[in-house]
C-alpha cells in the first residue's frame, strides 16, 4: 500500500487500518507481499495474457448515502467481475483506492473490508495492494480487477458483431432500474403490488448484481460481442452498435422480465421503458450468428442462466452504428444514447 | 471504460471526454481497444511476471488546489513509476480513475490528458482503460500502474535488509519538504536566502519526482531491500526496517541535501530534521551488503544518480524492526513511526 503525502489530520495512521482489516485480505496472494510494499506482483497462467478492469464508485452517486459499506465493496468488486465477465475472462487479484472521509473511516474501512472478504471467497480472489486516503468529500473508490485469458482472439469485445447476427441478453432485466426508481421515491413498489418479499428481491439486484462469469466464458468463440449491462439495455447495445459498426434493432416486447418487474409493468402504465431502459441488471447482451443458436442455449443451460433472443443486427451501418427500438409491430423510437449520460 | 450507473447532471457525456482527451493515450496499446470496452488486454513479455501499483491523490490532501492538471496528472503517473522503481519493474500501462468535480471538469480532463500525454512519451506507457465519474467533494483520482519483471526473486522488496547491510540512498533529499512548507507559508524559501530559480528548483521536486526507473532495474540482485521516500527517509526506511525484522541506524548528517537544501538549511535553525524527515522525494532508499559498495557505485554511476551511503542495519530486530537516528556524536531521536500518519 502506498503511503502518499497527507497534510490532513485525520484520526488514525493508514497502516493501523491496512494491518487490521485490508491485510487479511491479501493472505491468499504471495505477491501481494502482505501489503507491506508499495507494488505487488502476479504471475499469470502460462501463455495466458492479462485482463484489467478498473471502475470507480463515489458516495451519492453511485450508491445511496448511508448503504452499508458492506453492500458497496461488494457491489464495487462486483461491477468490476462483470466487467471481466463480458469479456470472457477469469479474474484473479485486484488493487483497491479508497477516500474515505471523516472520523468514522476506520469502522467504515472495517465493514468494507468485511464485505470484500464475503465475495473474495465466493469469486476466488484476493487483494494485490492499492491505497487508502482520507478526503473532506464523499466517499470515492476504485478497484482495479486483474485476470487473464488465452488469447487476444478468444476475448470477447464489443467489436465483433456482423450483419445477422442475433441479439441475446442473459437472465432478466429491469429489476434493479425499478429499484433505484423505488429508492429515489420516484415509484412505490409496495403500491404497484409488490410484497415484501419481491420488493426485498428487487433490491437485492440493484445492490449485489451477479457477475456472469461462468457464462461469459463459455461464450468464448460462440459469442461475436459481449457486453454487461450497466448504462441500460439500449446504451449497452448501442455500445456494441457502435464499436462494430453495425445497426442493431431491439424488441422491447422479448426483453426477459423477472415476475416481479412484470407486476410493476402491469401496474404502472409507462413504467416498461423503465425496466427495459434502466442500468445495473449487470446481465450480459451479446450478438452470435444464428447457426450458434443451440450451442448459445446449451451453454445457458450448462452455467444455469437464462438466456433470450431479443433482436438482430440488422446490417452494416451508414456512419455511426445504431439501436433501433421494436415491437411485434415495428419500431418505436430511433435511438442513439439511450442510457444514463454522466461525466 | 466503465460507464456506472450516474444520478447526477453532469455537465456532458462521459463518452465525449473519453473520446476527445482519453482516447489518443491508448493509441498505442492495441489491448487498450481504443476505450471501447469496459476492460481491457495485455500481452506480457514471455517469462516474466506482472507487477502492479496504485496510488490515489484527493486535491487538497497531495496537491493544492488549483494546481495545473497537466501536474497533478504527471505527479500521479511518476508517484506511481516511483513505487515500480523502487520494486526494480518495468512499467507497461495504467488505468485510471478520475472523479472530477463541476462545470469545468471537461477542461480539467482535457489538461490532466496533455499532462498525461506529455509523461507517457518520456516513460513508455499507455493508457490500457478505466473510468470517469462525477463528484460532488474534491477531485479524487487513483492510478493503477502495470509493468513487469523477470521473477519475483529477482523483485526489490522492503523485507530483505540484512544486519551488516550498508544503508544508501539515491540523489538529494528534502528539496520537497521544503517546497510544501513554503506552500504551506510556513516558511518563505527567498528569506532564507534562495533566489528565483532556486526557490523553482525546490518546486519542481515536489511537482515533478523523477522516478528512479534506471536505478531500480539497475539494483536488481544487489541491493536486498528498497523503498521509495515517498513519506520521509525515517518512515520509509521504517517500513523497510519492520518488513525486514531489522533494527536500522540512520546517519542524518550524512543525508545529501541539494545546494539549495543546503542553504535553506544552514539559514533557518530547525529546519533540517524538516529536510531529512520531510517526504515526497521519491528517491530510492535501499540496504546492500558491504561486499556490493562498489557494484552500487557503479551503477549508480552508469545510470547517472548519486548514491550516497547514510546508515546501516544494526542488527536483527528484537521485536518490530526500528530506526534509530544518529549524527557523528551518537543516536539523537529513537524512533518508530517519523512520518506522515494518515488515514
Amino acid at each position: 500500500m502506498a503511503r502518499a503525502r497527507d497534510e490532513g489530520e485525520p484520526r488514525f495512521g493508514e497502516f493501523g487500518a491496512i494491518e487490521r482489516w485490508l491485510r487479511p485480505l491479501a493472505r491468499t496472494l504471495p505477491g501481494a507481499l502482505d501489503l507491506t510494499d508499495d507494488a505487488g506482483w502476479l504471475a499469470l497462467p502460462p501463455g495466458r495474457i492479462l485482463v484489467a478492469a478498473k471502475d470507480a464508485m463515489v458516495e451519492g452517486r453511485h450508491y445511496f448515502p448511508g448503504e452499508p459499506p458492506e453492500q458497496v465493496a461488494r457491489k464495487l468488486l462486483r461491477v468490476n467481475l462483470s466487467d471481466l465477465a463480458a469479456m470472457a475472462a477469469t479474474p484473479v487479484a485486484y488493487l483497491l483506492a479508497l477516500a474515505v472521509p471523516g472520523p468514522d473511516a476506520g469502522e467504515w474501512m472495517r465493514r468494507f473490508a468485511a464485505g470484500l472478504a464475503q465475495d473474495q471467497a465466493r469469486y476466488g480472489v484476493a487483494l494485490l495492494g492499492g491505497d487508502t486516503v482520507g478526503t473532506d468529500g464523499p466517499a470515492v473508490m476504485s478497484l482495479t480487477l486483474l485476470g487473464h485469458a488465452p488469447a487476444a482472439e478468444r476475448l470477447l469485445t464489443r467489436g465483433g458483431a456482423r450483419p445477422g447476427d442475433d441479439v441475446w441478453v442473459s437472465g432478466t432485466i429491469g429489476d434493479a432500474a425499478l429499484a433505484v426508481e423505488g429508492g429515489y421515491g420516484r415509484i412505490d413498489l409496495a403500491l404497484l403490488g409488490l410484497d415484501e418479499a419481491a420488493c426485498a428481491a428487487v433490491e437485492a439486484r440493484r445492490l449485489l448484481p451477479e457477475p456472469r462469469l461462468a457464462l461469459g466464458s463459455a461464450l468464448a468463440g460462440i459469442a461475436t460481442a459481449c457486453a454487461d449491462v450497466s448504462d441500460g439495455l439500449p446504451a449497452d447495445l448501442g455500445h456494441i452498435a457502435e464499436t462494430s459498426g453495425v445497426d442493431i434493432r431491439m424488441r422491447v416486447d422479448l426483453v426477459p422480465l423477472s415476475p416481479a418487474a412484470r407486476r410493476v409493468v402491469s401496474a404502472g402504465a409507462g413504467l416498461a421503458p423503465v425496466a427495459w431502459t434502466g442500468g445495473d441488471d449487470y446481465e450480459l447482451v451479446f450478438t452470435a450468428p444464428p447457426a450458434a443458436r443451440r450451442a448459445v442455449m446449451m451453454q445457458g443451460t450448462r452455467v444455469g442462466v437464462a438466456v433470450t433472443r431479443i433482436g438482430q443486427v440488422t446490417g452494416q451501418a451508414m456512419g455511426r452504428g445504431r439501436v433501433v427500438l421494436a415491437d411485434a409491430g415495428g419500431p418505436i423510437v430511433a435511438g442513439g444514447q439511450h442510457g444514463h449520460v454522466h461525466f
